[in-house]
């Protein structure tokens, strides 16, 4: 079980009508589809109206050829999704689409709104209804309030309403807003692609449809694309950054550059570091595919044992997989990993992965390994034990499930019967990431949360009122 | 092309929890099938929450047997729709469900609000916005303003400001509400099935389902129904009331009984009316199916004429039915209907359908029978003909469209190339139903809006802006 | 429940090359969808190789725009099925293309061969294989021996081994050859439609598609249309015409016209016999949609005894309708069939269908209308009782099952709780139907037989070995 | 481009009634995936009867759980397919079950059959039919030859007569047979399960479900498993073992063993030759995901330049993603692969991948890595140059098509655009596998075909008649 990133976005500006336009949010979506996978959706505004595609499932899944076809025009955006906030039906699906007293608007939302119980209980008094159980919703309802300012004045003003982490990518009729939270937890950059402007949670959305990277939005921004070209203002405020450190320990792509930092090189200054802390006489390093894959790397360089791709991934998983029957449950994760057994035969191995949640996936893959014949596992994580749950955008269990909140290092490694365990340290990750710390949001870590955060149990308000 | 209703609405409200209470509304709702093709839904409150299942499609197509296992509860409403305003789209489909202050609601409409887009532009200017096109969500925002007040009381509140068609059932999580609207537009009746109260557009749903029937929904009521029982509110309202004539002459299923009249009956007698004010001397009735086939026994019987199924209609058409090619275009209606050859010909048909709108099929139908060898084909309508719009529920097309209100009898008749055509007169109409006039709606035949209606181009608002 | 009817075939031969031939079988198909509505299929030959297309479902489900776009040709045969043989999986869809010695072929066929078990026993013995369950799998592999002998010369030779049913349509890549068993016991017949010429089960495809009918394919006939033009051989044989009567009184579409006899008014002078036979003093004559509406029709216009519409029909049936759970079972035909109350209370009903085959729903709807109030209810069937088994395309149940075959017709009124019931006597349905009987197919009323039949028991070989 | 593998098989006899037998075939066509993703399909019999599900698509689309519930029984087969002969429609997916004399078979085939055409020619001029264009079907139908022979007989003497590579399971309402031609072109292995024996085309198909691997099937071996457990016969062969080296090189799973050798560590060791024959100086070792990337652990490892991840593949492309369009064709390769920046920048790369076939994917890759800023690409391949079709179950494009039987290893330099290329030479690749080189297909490399092969253009032979 790993823990799950909430959600992905992108939106282009173009200066002319766009055929294409939709095709080219598509393979963006495409492009961040490890951001999420339970929905997909494009909304496109033809200078008119707004039009909105979307669906449970994977992009592939959720757009034929001529979904795309039907939406054509000079602004998009698109959204992918995993549920942090609110069920996965189809109703949650983004982007939402609203009509308000300014006209229509389109809202893709990356991160969670730690207050969106309070302020929505504020509006429903004032009469507004919803229709989703998303916090997403909650922005676009604040959006549509105080018809007399501009929008650009309404996304400011939320600015001091809004707690927690959302980068944001609006759209109207004739604009594209892309919006980053004060505290910056979640990325969002900015590119150029032909005659148009893009703007996506990663750098690798732009790589892969062949746009320009320009820069990253900056915490508390608010970035306007219209037909006047790029405006920005950016709020003064008393936050202090808090990039999620996670982007680089799991979430985001390896071959994207988040902050100027490769994703890549991060994670694998992070084997690196994780060498130098736990070194151990072995025989070979082993990543767990794909999570580890990186930091394998790194601890191998420095450590000098030799790398090896001891665990093999089955690439044809998918959602709709028919799960084991009772009577088959022991094949558990084996339908998914294999262990290579000629290669973990009789060796000393040492294991890396980036994090470890409930601790069963890890034993499993010990276990795995055992049987296949490894004489010693030693499992290295490229990350701190997570201790404390994520209000900004990432779906952790509660405390309680995640196994470093409830035992000692030690405890864990006697569950996951491992012959040592080491996790990277606060300093050694900050040291591989190369941001400063005060930069970094490190809350699940150390619980040291940037902003204030409700009480463990009512993380769920939606769900559970 | 024939005019389409609005929507059918159904609830139930049992005393015990029901597993099987979404199949029974299925059941219902594939009575009410006729009411709207374009999409359906069921929203089942289980006492605390509300999920509802929708979709594009006929009921059988939406819901599959998971579906409905998943809906278990104590109160749920349905709703089948063809769009009045509104596009077809899945965001369209009903019932809404939303949350405002006062907790759930779940709403299902019949008819159509003559100034949604006035109260909408209120509410939006209050910072409420919308997700729809539709009328009906309009609703849903008014009833969740103002949380000081019961929602009964807010419904209560909503009549003066709603002008228009409702014929509502409204859920809570603990309630079912059934309300007509003071000038009774659309049909609405309660009926008693099992330990359960349940309302429905046409008492044929509740026949189907096996309830029994107890009594229409007057005009103007809000019949609550929870764990205390059946409790009802009629205001005091100074419209009148004006029941749309078209129930009788098209919409409702003969099966159906409004006002303690026949369906059947209605059209019975307007076929006989109908050979008392247009005579004819010819050999055989032929009634169009299913719309001209009641009436057409009527006209028979009482001219002595015999009744024959000169036309035979294909019942295996469905909406994704591949249409012709351009070369094949001639085929028209032929593929819907094919006239019996030995039946019609060298006979003098009097061919009897319930209303001409564009006139286009009916000429089309008259040549067929004349290419299958008919002498003379005397058309009769069982209705005076089309020439208003509808604003309360109805899918006219314009006035432009409807050939009655451009073009003289005379000129439909040559345009159709009938050797006769006869309307039914407005008095005969009301004679045949049996209710007073002043209780019927007439409008889309003399123009008399019971309530102010927008001007002509005003019509799909939410279209259009 | 009703028999039902094995399947319906159709044949283009196109002078020209055709990009819409496809459609053209299409639209077809859906005229014959009466006649099958398991699978449909379609298969083209553009003159060098033979596509298909085919699946479970009614025509329209089976088909989109893109799979008929796909198929253009000069030649296309067509196929829409109920299994007689066989069961209902992907694999007994017709139409069956095969490559034999003599090159591909494509079948298609209407009807059932009864000693198919011997003849496939005999080619398994000389290596031929099977992959379906079906008896046109069997004429396939016939045609496919004998490779010095042109097709025409197989189809010849084949007439003395298969005994049974079949209509065919066969296709190879330059020629369309249509073939009627020497008994004659399914219809089809051949038209002309622009350049080219057409054969189907039932003249309604050759209206449907604007055709022009031609003449019935005569018993034994095979014929050859290519681009020499047609060219037709009957062989002398010794087995007398034998129509099946069925097709009058049931399945054919009353609009169709079978050996110059209007299936409309076969069934109307079925119903005036019947009056003539079993008068009986009423109120109302009531036909059970669809099947009694137009003997209905004859017994009233004989008798004087009005027709009213007293049951109406729910339109929106389908095969995947979600049945009623356990609880729900007495709601029974009430979801299809649902009388009005109105016209029936208190009247003596003349209830008019076709037949009876196991006497539940008829008990059911007898039932319905007396709930409905009908003081008596008198049952007319317009043919005489089903008392043998079909061997020669329609699923009849085995004798045990049939009610006429275990009970007399006073135990059978009883059994339904009717007033009366009366069987239209064989001498009345011959005359009703107009051809002599000598030329009709009667065995399923009076057991004999025109060819051997398996003994009971063994009628679905190919299921139980 | 790769080169696509024709299939893979499975089978399982269990001496118990099984509940979950297909479940477990699922699993295990899971697992063996990679070698088919056309179609896939499962047949199972109860002792008396086979039922089989088969279709379009990767297993998890094909089945769900309602298909494996209606699947239980004692014996079943599996069979993933991409096509070499027969194209890519529903009639060609397997197992193919067919009735002969014999009774009932169903077979799943891995390989392709030389002089199929040759032998279905004979076979039809018997009168044989066929409704494939399979190489499979004309197995079955060899098979269903010679009534008074038992199964096993008739199996070996079809040895004579089919030339060819084919690995198959064939089953029978009481037995199930492994069959692997005298040359074993195609692996083929034997598990124990609980109480079941389990045949593969990999071993890793078996780890997956967690049996026991027994041994590999042995060249012209047939394999009997019924109730009396399991027997074998070995026909004595003049043919000399051929297995194909490209299982080793590409196919198979890295997990799986065959003959014996870790296919994991025969890719490594290929890794290792290459690195002895070509060595480069050079600052990284990129492996083309998947296919390079554990020859380039070995060459990394020999070499001593450290292995990086220079290339990032998207997990989520899928068969049914939507092509760019023509003016997004530049995209190319970008979708699905992105060279990871930081890591490649101003380096000198070695690029590792396993086979060349046409060029255009290679240059691509080369390109993205220079455009990413690589100083050098050194390509090297872990195969020689394929310059020979292949008749045995791979699907290679024809010689004209194969850049390296048009082209000196010069010039495909130059084509690609690297600083250099080095192809493994044959005895660094038997070397690598382990194996005698007598034991070994490498006709793709050397054109010294283990079998008589058609003339080229002859290839496809059911496809071009």
């Amino acid at each position: 079980m790993k823990l799950k990133e909430a959600c992905g976005v992108f939106g282009i500006y173009s200066f002319d009508f766009d055929r294409d336009i939709a095709r080219t949010v598509y393979y963006a979506l495409f492009a961040l589809q490890h951001r999420g996978q339970e929905s997909a959706g494009i909304a496109v505004s033809n200078g008119k109206s707004i039009k909105c595609h979307k669906g449970l499932g994977l992009a592939f899944e959720v757009f034929k050829e001529e979904d795309l076809v039907k939406l054509s025009g000079k602004i998009a955006i698109g959204h992918v999704r995993y549920s942090t906030t609110g069920s996965n039906t189809f109703a949650n699906a983004q982007p939402i689409v609203v009509q308000c007293i300014a006209g229509e608007l389109a809202i893709a939302h990356n991160g969670n709104i730690v207050n969106a119980d309070e302020i929505r209980y504020e509006l429903e008094e004032k009469g507004v209804f919803f229709q989703t159980t998303t916090d997403s919703e909650v922005i676009a309802a604040i959006l549509s309030q105080g018809y007399s300012k501009s929008l650009e004045q309404r996304i400011k003003d939320s600015f001091t309403l809004l707690k927690g982490a959302y980068s944001l990518v609006i759209m109207t009729n004739d604009k594209l807003i892309a919006v980053r939270d004060p505290n910056g937890f979640r990325p969002l950059c900015l590119g150029k692609y032909n005659n148009s402007y893009v703007v996506a949670s990663e750098s690798i959305a732009l790589d892969s449809i062949g746009a320009q990277f320009l820069r990253d939005i900056e915490p508390g921004e608010i970035l306007v694309i219209d037909s006047a070209g790029l405006r920005s203002e950016k709020l003064p405020t008393t936050s202090r950054k808090s990039l999620c450190v996670f982007e680089y320990v799991y979430f985001a792509r390896p071959d994207s550059v988040i902050e100027g930092i490769s994703v890549y090189m991060a994670r694998y200054r992070m084997g690196v570091e994780l060498a130098k802390e736990y070194p151990v006489e072995a025989d070979l390093v082993v990543g767990v595919p794909d999570s580890g894959t990186v930091a394998a790397i790194g601890y191998s360089d420095y450590s000098k044992i030799p790398n090896g791709l001891g665990l093999i991934k089955n690439r044809y998983i998918a959602r709709t997989f028919i799960q084991p029957s009772q009577k088959m449950r022991s094949l558990g994760v084996k339908l998914k990993l294999s262990p290579l057994r000629e290669i973990v035969k009789d060796r000393r191995i040492v294991l890396v992965d980036d994090s470890i949640v409930r601790g069963t996936t890890m034993h499993q893959i010990v276990k795995m390994l055992k049987d296949a014949g490894a004489r010693e596992v030693h499992v290295r994580i490229s990350s701190p034990p997570v201790r404390y749950s994520c209000y900004f955008g990432i779906d952790t269990p509660t405390r309680k499930e995640l196994v470093a909140s409830q035992m000692s290092v030690e405890e864990i490694r006697k569950l996951i019967e491992a012959e040592s365990l080491g996790y990277l340290s606060i300093e050694g990750l900050v040291k591989a990431v190369g941001l400063n710390e005060g930069q970094l949001c490190l809350a699940c870590f150390n619980g040291n949360y940037p902003l204030d955060v409700p009480k463990e149990g009512r993380k769920y308000l939606f769900e559970k009122r």
